[in-house]
């Protein structure tokens, strides 16, 4: 017996890989894609192909839109409104936090059921044990969904800001691209000696095992505050180093563009009297428009 | 009986704890420190104590180096070059590569066999199971010097050239200033929702443990070059994905400074005809004057 019935809006690679695990998991599955084509494999494998969202969204009560961004769910959402009334409506396209508050203010309209997704996952990793989704928005939104999404991964809800979901990936996402920044970096100086990058990367790989827990204890001075005195390093032994990186860097012939933003936090710190600050104060100045 | 005597100059936080080390481990050590009240400690724990330098070095055949940095260096050892000579200098003191080699340079020109030496510890991980110390330089001052270096922490001897060790360690250290950088704009981004600082820092070590292993195999192709097509990511879809996430951290009054170095790099790449490039291309972009 299915175990109900969900509408996969949008057969990308991550909407295909949704809309199969929801089939091999016990659901029935209704498929709508822009080109029609994509839904023939998904027919093929048991799934309802719909001619448009609006059929799609008729044969079920939990709706999931993976499209290709914030444009496309509106262009092809807004037409289908008064069918998506009193749906459930989880939207796991990628977004800003800003576009998915503007979805949930649309959807609150209209009277849907609003519940905004993040995927911190390939599509290859749906279903398996490595794939983690984050959600916010609607909370009984998420309950009624929560068994079918459990299904594609772990799945958190993070708030009732349906915006929350989609900063929390943002916020992950931008500590992950910074980390292989800094990896391509190292790889960078140590190709001038004619290192491998893969080898520079495996040490640094080793490196950051060692330093990468040090990340919690080292921002705890952040939520309390007081930074000065530093209890870690202060920001006038943090620009020394970052200044020798710097140096080593273009004695290299390496540009230290990536480092230069830091640097500037520091001395901004150290010329307003706050170099034995601890150095993580540098978070004040990224707040724009203090 | 003694495993052999060995100076150490300058007894900061790091040297103290490096004499303290080669003590306990069987080593005669003679110390000697500009502030000649810092010896104190170390004479009543059994170490010499000399008043210069030029007396120091001449108790032993292993000087370990500790100052401040390399102006110290040159200002402290090139009067007692004379009494240096056919001694091993082990230089651990904190220095860009290009220093080293000109320090190499100076040592080879008076009959000294140089070692660089660069400390990934803190001072109270020194000869514990954590602690790393990377070296370059003359092989046979390594050769000599390694059974004392072996107690202080793992050794890594990484070539004759005296550059290399300091490279390794400024390479390592990008790569987690470049990591914490990342955490605190991540926590920057989930403080505007209230979420606390250490609480993302954990979030973001939970997502990293994740990723920092796919580093190695994500610039491999750096080292084979056929960036096109891209075996990964490319620059066009990675540049989509960066500018979210710098609109995500504007959106909450957030600076993205730290990202748009990488932006630059991206939008240079796909101006010049290689969005399908692999992203870790951007790599090329780091090299000065091409």
């Amino acid at each position: 017996m299915s175990k109900g019935t969900i509408s996969i809006l949008g057969l990308g690679a991550m909407g295909s890989a949704i809309a199969a695990r929801l089939r091999e998991t016990g659901y029935t599955t209704t498929v709508w894609n822009r080109t029609p084509a994509k839904t023939q494999p998904h027919v093929q494998a048991g799934a309802n192909a719909a001619a448009t969202i609006a059929e799609a969204v008729q044969s079920g009560d939990i709706v999931i839109a993976v499209l290709l961004d914030h444009a496309s769910i509106h262009e092809n959402l807004e037409p289908a409104a008064a069918e998506l009334k009193g749906k459930v409506l989880v939207n796991v396209t990628t977004t800003t936090p800003n576009e998915a508050r503007a979805t949930a203010a649309w959807a609150a309209e209209h009277g849907i059921t609003y519940l905004d997704g993040a995927i911190m996952a390939v599509p290859q990793m749906i279903g398996g044990a490595g794939s983690r989704l984050l959600y916010s928005g609607d909370e009984n939104a998420y309950a009624i969904a929560r068994p079918a999404l459990e299904t594609l991964g772990t799945a958190e809800y993070e708030g009732t800001d349906a915006g929350l979901a989609s900063l929390k990936d943002m916020a992950l996402l931008t500590a992950m691209y910074t980390m292989f920044t800094g990896v391509l970096q190292a790889a960078a100086m140590m190709r001038t000696v004619g290192v491998p990058a893969v080898q520079t990367a495996q040490d640094v790989t080793a490196w950051l095992n060692a330093v990468v827990p040090l990340a919690a204890p080292t921002v705890a001075v952040v939520d309390t505050g007081d930074y000065d005195p530093a209890p870690g390093q202060n920001v006038d032994f943090t620009n020394a180093a970052v200044t020798s990186l710097i140096t080593a860097a273009r004695e290299q012939g390496i540009s230290a563009a990536h480092l230069e933003p830091l640097k500037r936090q520091l001395d901004e710190l150290a010329a307003t009297g706050r170099g034995t600050a601890d150095w993580t104060s540098v978070i004040e100045q990224l707040t724009i428009n203090r």
